[in-house]
């Protein structure tokens, strides 16, 4: 499989219609009116309760065009939860109230009210949304958000179809459990995912061609949806991940995959065997269906980063006329050992910016360098940030912070910096830590570098992946690195071609910089995007140009010291 | 056992007291600060998540005496659900918005906010607290609310020591789950409580004699505890059910009570070989520990009403100095069989208010029927009062009532009576209802009766017991009948002595008529006081001269069209 269907032309005229008019003739106002509650469902083929939406486990798919502009009306239909449904890479620019990061962009919205989240989706790409409460994402509160290219013409690749693939992990043990657990002393952590079916498809075909399922068990939730395709045809698949935990590794046997996007951002496109994913993170990928096409073809999903307790996830890619459920003549692809870094890092530092894209700044106004650490605070174990481990507010920040108000969060600013004796290397001397929500507070426009600087966790030899996802921002990947950052390591930031995401990885013992400018006003999450990890408190909140910031209404802010204001 | 502890003159000294002074020279405020939150227990030797308070499980018991002020201030621990506390048997007189009825009284408590409860306790009884909100009462939120007399010379009894028993039942499938299974179609039924231990006993000894427990399982979290006397001496056993299901019967083997208590009223003291007690329903009994000293004695717990799928629970009565090891020689008593109505009737029908106590006024000026069915919306299965199904609303009536809003809740309101050509004895010809939340208007001071019409459920032959329980009041319980409640029926009104409750049981087929003076500014819940019943529909809400309500406090109105106010 080569390059051909990458059409640079395209590509080139892509890239200037972006930086030169904003898209936005005979763009769409896309009304969804979505009720949120608790349902049953079999994602591994055992009986779950779920966060459902408007019946459907997983929640709906939005589908737009670049320029459009997005009102979900959100009913909350849980008996006693609050919800909150964050759009993931959605920069939200103009709208930081709709991010729907409870605590930080807004409440919770009460059980029985309604609340509208309206934003644009300013450009094209593979987007998810998912709950932004508790843990919620974790209850499989989550769904696709794709934006097409405002016209065909914009696109710098060709293909004929697509499938969308939602990847996502399952415990046995509810979610309500699970907060117990990593809230109790002793310590109980949720373990790894269980079942052999770490994975729900969302499946779609472009030409809407009626795709018959495999049944692996005879139970329709818990089949794996084949992937049906015409031979030397190619699709776009796009692959998101919503895993509570799960870092994720696809392979299709006998194919290759051409990576053309990541995060919403196209790139440099490169052709890989097996495709590593981290939670929250999306590519699109082109399959060209170009192998013998009286076979299938295995497709499995492995687990990285952790020892998984489950074998590979597996489906089937079925070539069209031969019949779905004829098993494939070759072994299923073996994705990498769990614990083989070098291939992620070596697929890694392959993403970089398509041409053409937005450069960062060359230099940068701030750095701040977040050290992530495991720790102790009164016995129980907790996840801390610069010895700081994220309690959020009952009053949302951006309410707080606009209005001025000291009471609601910690005014004493977190230190942009680690204390430079500690061993990243080494089991904390000191595990304890303690709780805080304050805030780092970003001058307006300005560009900031966040250095992600990873250590050991409190057990011995032990450091662990962690997907960090910012809000409302892209962010440049300027580099990656072993041990400690140091001053000089900045020399070899790539600052020619760096992808931009809003996803990036630390690895164990390592360290990732990022660069982003200030340049959108609002209050601004940016968190391990494993769900226990953030819950225990791996998160920081950035806050830039609030006071830019339009009215927000009434209704985001109902709730705390904002609820009586 | 005889009546010779009751002292009729310490009686009609305390209706003299109550009756010309408002107790209150020497009341004390009690300040307690209350975290609740998720934890884990073993109420019947498996581990559940339950709600905790401040790491109790069930919550701390509340003690206090007759006139002082309570003041919780209570902060939401739990990760995403709100909360609300009731005060169960506390009138509420001047404080509506502290009776902790979620969508009635208040917003529920926001996760991370505090809210503060400020009542006074302004008779002696016993009472209980839980949670009112979804059915977190299930999950396990609830304790011990007890007011002593003001001084001792106010009671109308003596005794040497007291036992206070919480009767509650239990679930292994969580709460979460029992909801979504509520709100399936087909409709899933929570099913009888399962495992042996369907009684959690929090047992005080009034002279803080250090009671060792029995161990029967080696758990101490599902051991029994143990009723530990001495010889000859009179114990106050203060008995509450807190059941989300169960109506229970308590036997003492050999030993008889003497029911001197009900809701916080006195009765007419009467003697029985075992206790029929409701959910909602709270006694005190007199034991006289007169029996064979050198023997123990076997406590049963026995399930009324629906046939019950575990054993009776049992629990000892242990006499100083006999080991609490050593079994009793007798066999345990065994509890009325489940469906002998006949002995529940003659046991609710001795209940008759003590001499002195207040009597209801001769006649009513409105009289409301309620019938109780069990219906179909939309193919749910839903429970329903004169056909409409309570669904409770996001903003709180209490202050859109207050504030005159008419677009929080239905403005239609709701029958006072159902159409007489339905036949109680059978399954609905048309089992489809409505849901609603419409408010019964009653004017300020009048006096109202209410009939509870019971009927046959969906299924045929099938009538259930309903336990209904009225907030912010006592009423009179005039009169039980047999099949439709008819205008003749009146005329066997008991009107000497009805026993005044605030809670009242109707049997399969039958009618309870009860009688109540709206003297108290407020809105009320009145429902059945079975969880998941009332989560389906089963209850409906009384407001009365709700503008005669001091200023509510902000935050218990922080939510729906009253935040944004």
């Amino acid at each position: 499989m080569g390059c051909e269907f990458w059409d640079s032309r395209a590509l080139v005229f892509w890239c200037i219609v972006l930086s030169l008019i904003h898209v936005s003739l005979g763009s769409k106002v896309r009304h969804f009116q979505w009720e949120v509650e608790c349902m049953y469902s079999s994602p591994d083929c055992l009986e779950h309760v779920v966060i459902g939406i408007n019946g459907q486990f997983p929640g709906p798919t939005i589908r737009a065009k670049a320029g459009d502009t997005i009102v979900v009306e959100l009913t909350n239909k849980l008996h006693t939860e609050g919800v909150a449904i964050h759009w993931h890479g959605i920069r939200q620019r103009g709208t930081p109230w709709a991010d729907g990061t409870a605590s930080i962009s807004q409440c919770a919205i009460n059980p029985g009210e309604t609340f509208a989240y309206r934003f644009k989706v300013d450009r094209s790409g593979t987007y998810f949304y998912h709950g932004h409460y508790g843990m919620q994402r974790s209850a499989g509160l989550y769904g696709f958000l794709i934006v097409d290219e405002h016209g065909k013409r914009e696109l710098p690749f060709h293909y004929d179809g697509e499938f969308d693939l939602l990847l996502s992990d399952w415990w046995h043990q509810s979610v309500h459990e699970q907060q117990v657990g990593l809230f109790s002393k002793p310590f109980r952590w949720v373990g790894e995912p269980q079942g052999n079916s770490i994975v729900h498809w969302l499946q779609k075909f472009s030409n809407n061609a009626s795709v018959s399922q495999c049944k692996f068990s005879g139970n329709e939730q818990c089949a794996p949806q084949i992937l049906q395709v015409h031979p030397n045809k190619i699709y776009r698949l796009r692959i998101a991940s919503t895993t509570a935990l799960a870092s994720l590794n696809l392979a299709i046997g006998d194919h290759k995959m051409m990576v053309v996007e990541a995060d919403g951002n196209y790139v440099q496109p490169f052709e890989v065997d097996d495709l590593d994913i981290y939670s929250g993170e999306s590519y699109s990928v082109l399959l060209r269906t170009n192998q013998n096409t009286s076979s299938n073809y295995w497709i499995s999903v492995g687990v990285r980063g952790r020892e998984p307790k489950t074998p590979q996830g597996l489906t089937i890619l079925n070539y069209i006329p031969t019949p779905a459920s004829e098993l494939p003549t070759s072994p299923p692809p073996v994705t990498p050992r769990w614990n083989d870094y070098d291939h992620s890092k070596a697929f890694t530092k392959r993403i970089l910016a398509a041409k053409g894209s937005l450069q960062p700044p060359r230099t940068h106004d701030r750095r701040i360098i977040l050290l992530n650490t495991q720790n102790k605070i009164n016995g129980f174990t907790r996840c801390s940030i610069n010895n700081i481990s994220l309690t959020l507010p009952s009053t949302p920040y951006l309410g707080s912070i606009k209005f001025g108000l000291n009471n609601a969060f910690d005014q004493k600013r977190p230190p942009d910096n680690y204390d430079n004796s500690y061993d990243i290397m080494k089991p904390p001397v000191n595990p304890n830590s303690t709780h805080g929500n304050g805030v780092y507070t970003i001058n307006f426009n300005t560009t900031v570098d966040v250095i992600l600087q990873n250590a050991n966790a409190l057990a011995e030899n032990v450091s662990e992946i962690h997907p960090w996802h910012f809000h409302g921002h892209d962010f440049w990947v300027l580099g990656y690195g072993e041990g400690i950052f140091r001053e000089e390591d900045e020399q070899k930031f790539n600052l020619e071609n760096p992808p931009l995401r809003n996803t990036a990885v630390i690895f164990p013992y390592g360290w990732t910089a990022l660069r982003f400018v200030a340049d959108n006003p609002g209050v601004w999450a940016f968190h391990c995007h494993i769900e226990p990890h953030l819950h225990m408190g791996m998160g920081v909140v950035f806050a830039e140009g609030v006071r830019r910031v339009g009215e927000i209404p009434r209704a985001a802010l109902a709730c705390g010291i904002t609820g009586s204001f």
